[in-house]
C-alpha cells in the first residue's frame, strides 16, 4: 500500500514536498488552486480550498490531508474531520494559527513568555494600551495578515481608524490585537515537529533576518546564541507543540529581546521559510518531516549536516529574463550553492526561488549565499 | 524559458532525476517502457525506444535527450543526432557502453590501465587465452549483458560452447571478449561528469562491494585508499570521460589489484549504483550532477559533506508486504539514516531502493545503513 498525502494548496511548500515524497516512495497529491502553480507536477486536482464537497472529494483519496497555507476555512475542516479524514494539523490547532488573539490567549494560557498585549475593539482601547506601554505599539489584524501585511506600528490611535472602522463594518464585531513594541535584538525561529501520537522533535534555533516584513536570509544555527536561550527556544517550541496540537511541522517565531529573552511573535503549522535551510542543511529536511509527521511515522534526525548553513531568499526574480537563464552565472560562479526555485513569475518582492549555502565557516556560506542570490535578483 | 530534460527510459535513475529537476526548476519528461515505472510522476510519454519515431516525437519536445540506460540501438541514436537533436551522451560515447570490445580496443589506445584482453571467435583462440593466463579468464558477451549477466569465470573453452554456437548463429558474426582474471583487493568505483563544452569533474573513487554480481554497499570515499591510487583513479576517469567524449556522468568501475594497481572494468554512461550516496553525502548529488552536464551547464561540487557515506541497496524487497510498511520500524530505529525507494514490486534480487547514512564514523555507519537495510529485506 503506497502512502498517500494530499496536500491542499499549490504554492511552493507542497512543490518542496515532492522530493522528499518521490525518494520515500509516497504518492503526494495535490489540490492546487489554479493550474500552472509552483507544485504543479503533483497536482492532481484544481480547485476552490474554500468550498467543502471539492476539498472532500480530493480528501476522500488520500490517507492524510495536510496543507501549504493556513487559509483553509475552520468549516471545511471540521467537515473532514466529521468525515472521518486524517487532517493534519487539524482544525483545533489551524485556529491558532488563523486567529492572532486566539493564538495570545491561548499562549498566556500556557505560560509562554509573549509581548504584552491587548485585545482592542475601539480607538479609546487602542490609547490605553499605548498610554502605559511608551506611546508606540504594533497594531494587527486578527486574521489573513502574512509577510507583513495586517501589521502596522503606530504611535497614536487615529493611526488605526480605517482598521476599526472596518471591524464595526464587519458583522461579527470583533477586535484587533495590540502588541507591545518589543526591543529586539534579533528574531529568532524555532522549528518542531509533531507526530499525532505525541512525539516532538526540535530543530536547532536559527536567525531569521527580515527586510520590509519579509523573511530575506536565515542563519542555521543562530550564531552566538546562548545555550540557556536555545533550551529555552525549543521548550517554548515544544510546548506549543504539545499544548495546541499541533501535527506536522511548526514553527515558532522569537524575538530575541536586548535583555536576553525570547519572545513569541507568530506561529506557522506547516513548513515555513525559515525551514528552508534544511533541505541541504540537516540531516531530516522540513519537507521530509513533515511528510513523516503528518502520516504518524517516525520522525527524521533534525541534526545539522555541517557547521553552519545560510539560507538566502530569492526574491522578485530577475527584472528580465527567467531564473534559468542565470544558471549559468550563478552555478559557475557558486559551484557549492544549492538553488531552490518555485516555478513562479517574476514579480517585485515575490519569493520566487532561495539558495542554501552550507558549510564550516559562516562568513564564508554568508557571502556564498547572498552573491548567488544576488546574480539572480539582479 | 523553463530548461526540459528528455530522459528515455522510466527506471529508478529517471525516477532520481526529479527531485533534483524540481528544485532547480528543469522540466523533466521521461518517456518510459510501461506505464507504473519507477519514474513515473515525470513520465510523459509511453513508449518503445528501439523505434526512432516514437523516440524522436518525443525529443521534439525537450532541450537535451539523456537516458536511464545505454540500451538505446545506435540507429535510433543517429537519427536524433541527423535530426539536430542535442543528445548526451552521444551515439560517439555510447557505443563503447553499449560494446565491450569497441571499449577494450579503445581504452587501449587511450592507454588506459586494464585487464590482458582479446577477441575471440571460437574455441581455439579462447583456449590459447586461457592457456597462457593460468588456465582460467572471464569471458563476456560484447553486448547486452548488466549486473552479471552475460559474464562467465572459465576454466576450459569448452564452458563457453553455447555462447560460440550463438555466435555462429548471429549474422553479423561477431566475436567474444575475454579477459584475464584479476586477483583483486576490492572493486572500485570512480565517476566523474563531463559538459559537451569540455569541463570535466571527478567524484571521489568509491569502494563498491558486489554480491552475485550486483553491487550490494557502496563505501565514500573508498577507506584507506592510498593517495596515489585516488589520483590515479581520477585521472583514469577524467581520461575516459574526454577520450571517449563522453556528456553527463560517466562511472568507470575499477579493480584495486593486490599490487596496488587499478585496472579499468566497466563503464556505465548514466547515473550509476555506485554514486547513490551522492544524494546524502555530496554536496552535489550524481543526478543533479547529470542534469547539469547533459544541459551544458557549470558543474556542481562533488566533495562529500562529511567523512564517509554508505549506502546499501535493497535487493528483493519485503518477502511479504510492501516497503511502506516497514517505515515505522526502519524511520524508529535509524532517525538518521536517509530511505530511497523506487516504486518496484519486490521480487529476489531486484533493486527496489537503497539506503544512505552518512558520518564522521564509518563502523557506526556501516551498522546503522546495513541494519536499516536490513529491515527492509528481511
Amino acid at each position: 500500500m503506497t502512502l498517500r498525502v494530499g496536500v491542499v494548496g499549490g504554492g511552493q511548500l507542497a512543490r518542496m514536498m515532492i522530493a522528499p515524497a518521490v525518494e520515500l516512495g509516497i504518492e503526494l497529491r495535490v489540490l492546487a488552486e489554479t493550474g500552472g502553480m509552483s507544485a504543479t507536477l503533483a497536482a492532481t486536482s484544481v480547485g476552490d480550498y474554500h468550498d467543502a464537497e471539492t476539498v472532500l472529494a480530493f480528501a476522500r483519496e488520500v490517507d492524510v490531508v495536510t496543507f501549504d497555507h493556513e487559509h483553509v476555512p475552520q468549516p471545511v475542516l471540521r467537515a473532514l474531520v466529521d468525515a472521518g479524514v486524517a487532517v493534519h494539523p487539524g482544525p483545533d490547532a489551524l485556529q491558532y494559527a488563523q486567529d492572532k488573539l486566539l493564538m495570545r490567549a491561548r499562549l498566556t494560557e500556557l505560560g509562554m513568555p509573549q509581548p504584552d498585549w491587548a485585545a482592542v475593539s475601539d480607538a479609546a482601547g487602542l490609547q490605553d494600551f499605548l498610554d502605559t506601554h511608551g506611546g508606540r505599539a504594533v497594531v494587527k489584524t486578527p486574521r489573513g495578515g502574512y509577510d507583513g501585511k495586517g501589521v502596522r506600528v503606530v504611535g497614536a490611535a487615529t493611526e488605526a481608524e480605517d482598521w476599526f472602522a472596518a471591524l464595526a463594518e464587519d458583522a461579527h464585531g470583533g477586535q484587533l490585537l495590540v502588541e507591545e513594541l518589543v526591543e529586539f535584538r534579533r528574531e529568532l525561529s524555532q522549528q518542531v515537529a509533531r507526530r499525532p501520537s505525541g512525539d516532538v522533535i526540535a530543530y536547532p534555533v536559527v536567525e531569521t533576518i527580515q527586510r520590509d516584513g519579509v523573511c530575506a536570509e536565515v542563519i542555521a544555527p543562530a550564531p552566538q546564541l546562548s545555550t540557556r536561550l536555545a533550551e529555552v527556544a525549543a521548550m517554548v517550541g515544544t510546548t506549543i507543540a504539545n499544548g495546541l496540537a499541533v501535527t506536522g511541522m511548526l514553527a515558532v517565531e522569537l524575538f530575541e529581546t536586548t535583555d536576553e529573552r525570547v519572545l513569541v511573535n507568530e506561529l506557522a503549522m506547516r513548513p515555513h521559510n525559515s525551514g528552508h535551510w534544511s533541505q541541504d542543511g540537516a540531516v531530516t529536511d522540513q519537507f521530509e518531516q513533515h511528510l513523516r509527521a503528518v502520516l504518524d511515522l517516525p520522525l527524521g534526525d533534525p541534526s545539522p549536516r555541517q557547521p553552519y548553513t545560510v539560507m538566502v531568499n530569492i526574491l522578485g526574480g530577475p527584472a528580465a529574463g527567467d531564473i534559468d537563464e542565470r544558471f549559468g552565472a550563478v552555478m559557475a560562479e557558486h559551484p557549492a550553492v544549492k538553488i531552490h526555485t518555485y516555478g513562479k513569475a517574476p514579480r517585485p518582492g515575490r519569493k520566487v526561488g532561495h539558495v542554501n549555502a552550507v558549510g564550516d565557516d559562516l562568513d564564508d556560506a554568508v557571502y556564498d549565499a547572498r552573491a548567488a542570490a544576488a546574480f539572480f535578483a539582479d
